[in-house]
């Protein structure tokens, strides 16, 4: 056993048999356990269906808090959140729309895509470790010299849809959900910041609100036109992959010619954002590439 | 609809009826959207299985000749994961016993635990997150001012494992594997470092050997002893929760005294790190916690 | 415990402690036995996918040698099948389609369907169950006299279908393997029971042979248009719902009048039994109820 | 494609052609429609888990009445339930035991067993498929002339179990089940038969007492003694293989001796019914061999 390896051995003749035993007992040992392999279960995605994979901040309202997002909306942190799912789509490109709001993020795979044979622990574990790690990274791309003070972290799930329809439906639900709660934190935040309510006070203000209430509010109280808001916030953001003009200008020397500027321009595809809506059929209609034939 | 916001509006009057519309047809949006939801499927574990969650570093040889890792072990590199992993351990306080060598890590969550009711996605994603997040986070407690060049990433897995037999033989599993890892690694980087072979030659040296050949390689030919290599290297690490005595000292002054220095001892449970055999029973005989009846 | 009622008891008095005892601990007994129900994990399945139930006949070569099925196809055993599939269906009216061939039967669930929430175990179990019931309550009516001599047993899984396509695809796949199937023992038993050879004989003459080298043994050896065998062997059969017209003769008699004999035509839902091509389009067409919306 | 097949062809030379084709796309065609087979997802249980399939019949109540089931037990019924219960162990030699009330049966697999892989669909329909054939197969043999009116159907699922406790907790929860409800159905059917009661008067009677109350009433009005009711109604029936003797005698025939008679006496593991109580310890200290190792 291995065990036989804490004898303390001094000299050549002596130790000579305790570190054959050692040797074959441990790899005997290792394929005497290996059978516990085959306790994993498989998780393999049904085909032909979109995956999903969903990240939540995990106690997010603690961490702006202690980190001082400013509120409705803090722009550093919602940049912070979509340079990570960059990151996320940069690693894994089956992924060909990822959509966030708030503190979550969608990221939708092909049908078609077979990354990691499709294991769902596999796909939403990389997706969540690599958006966790980027966050850390780059954060002080977007906080500056305000220290992050602990590691964050975030839960992932994976959803599976089999149609196209389910699929807008999704991302349609994310995007209702971005335009209810962001009115409401916005009306929210306005009485507070500038009406000089209480939290409370404004909560209760609130309370049995219909959006037409709120729009209300803003205008005839503070002349804010919610329609005027800032689309990221309004609208969320969504990244997709879109062929990109890259110019660049080169010099060119050629032998008894004077010296030439040229500007040369290349095609690539990149991971670019944009904050519209993606409910309604024009968006889909621009980007046809995005879902796959029923 | 919400593609109705678009439209720009000016006077009160007139953008009453869109932002009206808006409101009702977008929280009706949002009902119509929700079904969505039930495509989520249930992934919760088996109950009285002990549920283990392992992280294993993504293209982690690149990783780490581009961090030039020290070879065949790197402790800067060792300790960041270990510190990682008890920043898992501080979270999610229903692991009992994490074991991890090389670029993995595995926790063993307790078989009563109902932590995220037992759903596999959540404990597996969670882990994930913390562990990533922390690596970047504390990169710089071990590599200095050597910079961290890009977010690393770690795709993890769940296994459960209904029997305590079977839980020990998935540890044993681990540090064997360690241990035939780390007796190749040493003789092959001794070959080359010391012997100045190249790793081709180095190689097709130690192929076919047995860890007894390796031994002898070792003893012979650099007059290297395996078994005082350090333990961390032969072993690996596990973290577990220990009863820590704490002191710290105190003055006190009271009215019409000296003031008085005093030492207070509190103990409290922590999570302490080891690189001893858990493969025989003295681990388990000492540590009788960790596991729960069958 | 329970135990103690095995004591014998004689007199109302004595008897009394123990019936009390007895009653009350096993009231208890059940509660704290009931945790086990929670081992039990959900199957559902995805939603907007069609679900499949496909039988197969478990040791049927066997089965079909004990009973002297006729070789190739023996029609009491085919109609014993489709007569099974039927009680299926008229029990499960969420299934739209059913298609079978030589021992195994395949059942389609509308994708919206909601029957026993979905659940993969409840779905399968029902579905097999009902076919075995049957296959030994009709055998009679198939096999008359000729006594079945085991009850016979069938596997069943569950298969869920994202698209149309995919589900066409499914249903084409098993229509086409019937055809080379049939196209093989026809000409093979032909060889056999026509041309005299052995079994041994036949099969080598078929090795490496293509559909048309068959077509061509049948059609020149023993002149038989392949073409004109029965569609039920070629194609198998298919089970739906169709509005048949039953037409019944009533006697009125009215008073005063003569007895008059009226017809009446009622509509009604029926499964029907069909042989047709299900691969190309036209199926598709003439039955567009089949398929719901991708 | 297969619709060319439809064609009516009279000669050989038009023939020729569509046959040809026919089978070349026929071929193509299945291999084009394979891949809906990568559809069907695995569903192995977890190793070294007991496997229990549990059966309960589909409207049961309401064939118990059109079948003139005698309450509040009825012996035929229960003895076609145990007859199919047989039939089942025999077909799977992987179950230990099995236990069965009412219109339920439970069946053990070993925590060992590898049958069918482990795949779950594969185990709970082989098991309800054998069943539900053996149950209409066997229907004479307990009801005699009274006939069999549609083929009856039973439900199945999947519960593993991770420890031997877990597993006799289950089946303690089965038996003290079958006992609760059998004491109830017992006073609640004397009240009725013996003590003239409505169904809807018993019920009412019936409504908020304890087991004790119903052993009173029971023993005080009717002198019954719920103890000496029988085993199976109170304890329901559990299989087991045994070893059992068989004894036969055979004739033998020596030349120049007169004929002798020999008893041959054959041990041979055979499937035995009992109906004692298996909460307690004493059962399983009697037979060891039912449960593994945890």
């Amino acid at each position: 056993m291995l065990r036989l390896l804490t004898v303390t051995v001094r000299g050549f003749k002596q130790h000579k048999t305790p570190r054959l035993k050692f040797s074959t007992s441990s790899v005997m040992a290792k394929s005497k356990f290996e059978y516990v392999r085959n306790f994993e279960l498989d998780d393999t995605c049904l085909k032909n269906c979109y995956i999903v994979v969903r990240l939540d901040g995990r106690s997010f309202h603690k961490f702006s808090d202690q980190h001082k997002f400013i509120k409705p909306n803090d722009n550093r942190a919602l940049g912070l959140m979509t340079r990570s799912a960059l990151s996320v789509m940069e690693e894994l490109d089956d992924i060909t729309i990822a959509y966030g709001q708030s503190d979550e993020f969608s990221f939708v795979f092909k049908r078609s895509s077979n990354w990691f044979k499709r294991r769902a622990s596999k796909l939403m574990t990389h997706v969540t470790s690599q958006f966790s790690s980027s966050y850390v990274f780059y954060w002080k791309e977007y906080f500056g010299e305000q220290p992050l003070l602990y590691p964050p972290s975030f839960d992932g799930r994976v959803v599976l849809y089999p149609s196209n329809q389910n699929l807008r439906d999704y991302l349609s639900w994310r995007q209702a959900d971005c335009h209810i709660n962001n009115l409401y934190n916005t009306t929210f935040w306005t009485l507070v910041q500038k009406g000089g309510l209480t939290t409370t006070q404004a909560e209760s203000r609130l309370n049995g609100t219909q959006a037409a209430d709120k729009n209300e509010i803003l205008f005839s109280e503070f002349s804010i036109n919610y329609n005027d808001e800032s689309p990221m916030h309004k609208k969320g953001t969504y990244l997709i992959w879109e062929m990109v003009n890259e110019s660049s200008t080169k010099k060119i020397n050629r032998p008894n010619e004077a010296e030439t500027e040229v500007t040369v321009t290349r095609t690539r595809k990149k991971v670019t954002a944009h904050h519209c809506d993606i409910i309604g059929d024009q968006f889909w209609e621009e980007h046809p590439d995005i879902l796959e034939r029923d």
